[in-house]
């Protein structure tokens, strides 16, 4: 989510100790690409996600470079404190590709060269059509007693090995670093490994999502009652207009984690009422798209201070043909006229930014694209254009649909991103209310 | 850059180990949130872009739970390792805030309540009209020795220590974890402390963009210049319709360092003539604009698969009203008419999704808005939609200035938030292009 990025801590209740994990785990990433300021690992939000359902606590992530001491160094550490190790990146055929090796140093086995693999390699070459240089063979290499993980989108695979470190047992993973081969790689070849070991506890996560409330009027409303459940994790995240309340629970069967984040989800939609948007983590495009084919209705948006954002969310939802008309961007003027039919006297009386003029934009889109709905949003979106009296963050949203039409006016705080998103946001939060209602 | 996701590797060039780093750093991101599927350290790419230039390689990255012992074993492992351990998070007032007693452990020094932080503290809470409970005295907790970071923007301080460890030097910062309280506190107080020791190295980077060209076409022409310059490491990294070539030397002075980036991304730009874009890392969009204004010239936009997000890319440029008049999302057949003049009878015979659609629409859009250039796009995202004559991906671009119009079809893969990403992208790469030959 592009407008979510300040974390809220100090919410976080913690485990009882009673649910210590049958298994932590410890993510690492490799390569030096990961060390810049351009690229960061996000594998391990995914493989979070799927290891948690399964039982499996990630406690530790690490990433380190292509140096081979230090990756050894790395692997050795983890093999000192968690039960399960995933290794991502660092299989492919490049000298610097060096995360067989390493791993085989660290646990103290051999590599060995799968013929079957090697033919498998030629074979896959000769398919699109080039010959294979040898240093490609590198990637047939397999830790002693490892089985292969096959990877149907690229040449390096997988690997799966279970063994015992410090006289624990340990479960090591190799798995390629592009996303593209990892993740089917995982959830076709290492989710059913993990899953056949006699899973004792199980973790449920809900993922509720709140608009356009304040922070701490939402935490003051909340907060007696995720502190009563202790047995829930509750983890809140803010961002422009945008509250997620991510809700974990562990408990001995899949069913008893499922019910515990139930009850709490329950109670926290009833105190936040009509604020909650989202109770399974859909966003609020998709909500209101939901609601308008619900409905049998349809919008269109004018739209100014937010360039297109609000229309671009809407039709990022696949099938928003049915529900979304079209829309205008009326930077000028002229096109605020020609394309939504607000008047120039209006917006000379009243300027652009004016609740006049938001008001005009939603009905006039609304008439012009024969929607029930319409959608005016304009305002000062900065960093420059403010005023002492209309400031940089000044924003007048409307929502029409022929009988009533509301205004709603804000100033956001922010740069011009952020602005926008806020913008964005309280429009679609506005036709989402209205929807709900009817 | 949401289009940017996957990475290329096998292209980084190693430093020759002459230029070791006088100072390894390890980054440690801290709090049991960064441990879920919901929330990802993004601060340590801030941190790196700092430390570059500053001679400092960032050798390790740790996210670690807040459990007391798994946070005393990360910064002793972290001791044995680096000369400079950012700790992040963890600072707050409660309980399982435990970043300071945690470091104070593993480095085997006391903490000590420092009475002005206390005064302070209870007058930040003062200034805020609310009256302090007593845990928040922990924030006032410094490690012997270390000097105290202001914090402007939060109750929680900073701290920096110089101390020695197993007999090397080793700076250790701790800093908040909200990216708004740990940004100014960086450049303020934490950057002039790292400068002021007696720098040996120096890093200089540069950042090439290149538009719609194919990743092994643009390997395959720049292979050879980049292998030959081994001082310089060079990053690839791909997405959709665009490549980031990132380029960092380090050097004994900073003018060398920079003399060496400056040297290969000159061979490179060379190399790659018309398709890079941008030399200093500027996105598409400011460039786009950026020649729009030395031109004198406007633009406007009829899109339809992409939604919105061509109008939203080009109005996220500050200042952008003076060369963007606006646009419509003609996401109906009847507003590809109303909006952009498409004849009913054109959409009739050749389809919405068509070369000569494309063509109205940039020509019709152009018309109605008065503006030098127009921008129309038709085409498939998906999923659904798809015929074989037509299959999801199908884009057809058009550029019109009112004496040529060109149309470009493309065929995309993905899905459809990447078909949208990488139509955009050709559609202001073809207003790009064309600009630039003027």
């Amino acid at each position: 989510m592009r407008w979510c990025d300040r974390p809220r801590r100090g919410f976080l209740s913690r485990f009882p100790t009673l649910y210590t994990s049958i298994v932590d785990a410890e993510i690492i990433a490799i390569g030096s690409e990961l060390l810049t300021p351009y690229k960061q690992d996000t594998n391990s939000l995914f493989l979070t996600e799927r290891l948690n359902p399964l039982g499996i606590e990630v406690r530790f992530k690490s990433v380190v470079g292509d140096r081979r001491s230090d990756l050894v160094s790395v692997a050795r550490i983890a093999l000192s404190r968690a039960g399960l190790i995933i290794f991502m990146g660092g299989l492919g055929p490049t000298e610097d590709d060096l995360t067989r090796e390493c791993v085989a140093e660290a646990l103290g086995v051999e590599l060995r060269r799968d013929p079957d693999l090697i033919a498998g390699l030629y074979k896959r070459f000769a398919r699109f059509g080039s010959s294979m240089t040898p240093n490609n063979e590198r990637q047939a290499d397999v830790l002693a007693g490892a089985e292969v993980l096959p990877n149907p989108n690229g040449s390096a695979p997988g690997q799966f090995l279970r063994t015992l470190s410090a006289g624990h047992e340990v479960m090591v993973v190799l798995l390629p670093g592009p996303p593209h081969e990892l993740k089917p790689m995982f959830d076709a070849e290492v989710a059913a490994r993990l899953r056949s070991r006699n899973q004792k506890e199980f973790i449920a996560g809900r993922h509720l999502r709140v608009a356009m409330m304040g922070e701490s009027l939402c935490d003051s409303r909340i907060a007696p009652i995720y502190t009563r459940h202790k047995e829930v994790e509750t983890t809140i995240l803010a961002g422009a207009g945008d509250i997620s309340l991510h809700l974990r629970a562990r408990a001995a069967s899949q069913a008893l984690a499922e019910q515990r984040v139930d009850t709490l989800a329950e109670e926290l939609e009833d105190a936040l009422d009509e604020h909650v948007y989202s109770s399974k983590g859909e966003s609020l495009e998709q909500v209101a798209g939901y609601f308008l084919q619900l409905r049998g209705a349809s919008v269109a948006v004018a739209e100014s201070c937010t360039g297109g954002l609000i229309s671009e969310r809407i039709t990022s939802v696949p099938g928003s043909s049915r529900f979304f008309l079209g829309g205008a961007v009326a930077y000028s003027n002229e096109l605020k006229s020609q394309f939504a039919g607000v008047s120039p006297q209006m917006l000379e009386d009243y300027g652009a930014v004016s609740p006049q003029v938001a008001r005009a934009l939603a009905e006039g889109i609304r008439a012009r694209c024969g929607s029930t709905y319409g959608i005016g949003v304009t305002g000062i979106a900065g960093p420059a254009g403010g005023t002492a009296e209309k400031p940089v963050g000044l924003v007048y949203h409307a929502v029409a649909d022929g009988k009533n039409s509301e205004v709603v006016e804000r100033k956001f705080l922010g740069d011009r991103e952020r602005v926008r998103a806020w913008a964005a946001q309280q429009a679609l939060d506005m036709l989402r209310r209205r929807l709900m209602k009817q």
